[in-house]
């Protein structure tokens, strides 16, 4: 049994454990390099049942390296969806009134297209043969799947981080589909100091001979070593520098005194090295590349003449964004970047920023005030269309 | 010609292009591993002449990747001393007036026994055979150096970052043989999240195959890409989040549109790999896990039953502490601990943070309000020497 084998019982990239929605030849989806994606597939989850009206759907985002099991035991980790504090029946967002879909996002490993799916032409792994893919490009691979679900409007587009960006793109594309919108923990661009610590974790993966130039499946290696460190670096920026020094601090592990070596003689190393591991036997390297270089390309301005109000014009969108006061990864003045562009294109928009030391981390976590946030806000925007009775399917 | 004898055309760590100080088996080095170094020797290099009365001694510490060619031109890379912009011949640090001493430290790899040096006893390179080393360790050495070239008293110790550590450590272990002491941009101890970043680097380091376990010198090969990677996600600490984006923000790099694709479009991307292949041309991969190390290490009031103060208990020494409001791998909070250590032991203390935007590289660029702090608080403490007229040699 070779290690590919051991680590990835399902393949879960070509059999995902979920709903799968295929788009032929027929219904290409245009790729912001150019280029034209077909057959594609999107894998996705739902949760609770439409209303008769088509109304009641809320379409979550996930992030970087999240998926479509939001709200259910993860298929490869055996662990909670990754939004269960938030998403469920009698939840913030409840199942039992709202008909919520998760897609897998295009580029992404756990069944929807991307580098590790079999390219239909060869009947090879894609590897980097995939073109390169836009938060822009996820949302539109989307909107198909939302239409093919007969969903004219969604009442709300909801996620956090590279979630959030999808909303934002989404409330721009699509202004008359979306109801309500809830970018999290999230920004209108990625900043050059993000661009950097991405470029670190590919530099990191491809750095790995066991990369083979993007060809590892088909070679039969895994670029673990590589991946995981690309993980380890990134984990720090999701967390704060107090976050971590009230949970690990200087402690050591299992030990009284240094070791004096290079083993994990702190508690914060042993604790990264465990992050790295567990993550590369969830996740495919290649689609580590794609989805980083997504959110590096996101740029939502620039798609407007460098006006990141034109991105809004005229939107009856109705917004609520939330940021965290120790987030150093979307700090809260990005956020506040996009208000004041909601501002000057007229929108509705309402702003929480949450005081806690949890870092970027935080919009995954059980936030109270996030939920309380949330919850309000999706309660007046039920009542406003006209959800408040007719909403349980 | 192999990699390595393109790469280090010098083999600065056994042929140091400077002065060396050798210690044979009857001085060895006591280390906090509880062993003993011997022989072991000190690369360093002077400036200026020491007075008759040898009262005129300014030792400067360097930092993680630094070296003792703080002010002549570098022998591999040809860039001029990495603080010749503080010290030289009417400079702020006048080596006119002053003689100033920069050793290379124990564990570095300019010259100074380290990782890369051959060891004695077997002929062989030491690699991971070399215990490892500490902050304390370092300033044993150079008080061991300091003896040996006759000097009783240092009228000043001054250091950023890694050497600003060896400041504190040089005033707390030896405070009547320092008159003043310039800690800059540094701490008294490694945060969680600074431990966090050396781990990631380590770990980029150690999964490179060409790591060899630590043996690639013997092995005729190098850990470039692995030692790169470490560099880069290291570099990104240095600087700050508004000097990444006044510099770079997300300019692309000669070219007018995205290439969707994984070469360095971004300007920060080209500038990060640079960053990570030069560094790697002029460093010792082990050295980097020794010195990264020995900075997690360090933790002064540990040695002090956990209080601060106790580290500088009745110390006569004159302190100026410099900090950075955009240094956020040792913020000025890390400074004020000390500030407050030495109010509470009675020390003598000014303290000065400075507004920039520059992160914690300010140390080592051109930064009037810094030179202005430095200058100023050596002419003062020169005048309270004595100095004032005797310093010319």
């Amino acid at each position: 049994m070779n290690s590919l084998e051991r680590k990835l019982p399902h393949d879960e990239a070509n059999h995902p454990s979920s709903l799968v929605a295929e788009f032929d030849r027929e219904t290409p989806l245009a790729l912001d390099a150019g280029v034209e994606l077909a057959p594609f597939r999107i894998a996705y989850q739902t949760y609770g049942t439409l209303n008769a009206e088509r109304t009641n759907a809320i379409l979550v985002c996930h992030a970087l390296t999240g998926d479509q099991h939001v709200a259910n035991r993860h298929p490869v980790t055996g662990k909670p969806g990754w939004w269960e504090v938030l998403i469920g029946p009698g939840k913030i967002i409840d199942t039992e009134r709202f008909f919520v879909i998760c897609p897998n996002v295009i580029g992404g490993c756990l069944g929807s297209t991307g580098p590790a799916s079999i390219n239909p032409e060869t009947g090879r792994v894609y590897g980097l043969d995939l073109p390169v893919v836009t938060i822009r490009d996820m949302v539109r691979a989307q909107a198909m799947l939302v239409d093919r679900l007969g969903i004219d409007r969604l009442f709300c587009v909801v996620g956090g981080s590279m979630g959030g960006m999808q909303v934002l793109q989404w409330a721009s594309s699509y202004p008359d589909r979306v109801f309500c919108a809830l970018p999290i923990a999230t920004g209108a661009r990625h900043s050059s100091q993000n661009i950097a610590f991405h470029e670190v974790g590919r530099q990191a993966v491809m750095a790995d001979p066991d990369w083979c130039g993007g060809n590892y499946i088909e070679e039969g290696r895994r670029p673990e070593k590589g991946l995981a460190v690309a993980r380890m670096a990134a984990h720090i920026t999701y967390l704060s520098e107090s976050a971590l020094h009230r949970k690990f601090g200087r402690n050591l592990q299992d030990r009284a005194k240094p070791t004096f070596g290079f083993d994990a003689d702190f508690q914060i190393e042993s604790y990264l090295r465990h992050q790295g591991m567990t993550f590369v036997e969830r996740f495919d390297a290649n689609s580590y590349l794609y989805m980083t270089r997504a959110m590096d390309y996101f740029d939502l301005a620039a798609d407007h003449g460098g006006v990141l109000g034109e991105a809004f014009r005229g939107s009856k969108t109705r917004f609520c964004l939330v940021s965290f006061t120790s987030d150093w990864l979307f700090p809260t003045e990005e956020s506040r970047r996009v208000v004041h562009a909601l501002n000057a294109a007229g929108a509705s928009v309402s702003f929480v920023e949450i005081e806690t030391d949890k870092g970027h981390d935080a919009f995954l976590l059980d936030e109270p005030e996030m939920f309380a946030a949330i919850g309000g806000f999706l309660r007046s925007a039920a009542q406003a269309a006209g959800l408040e009775d007719g909403a349980r399917p």
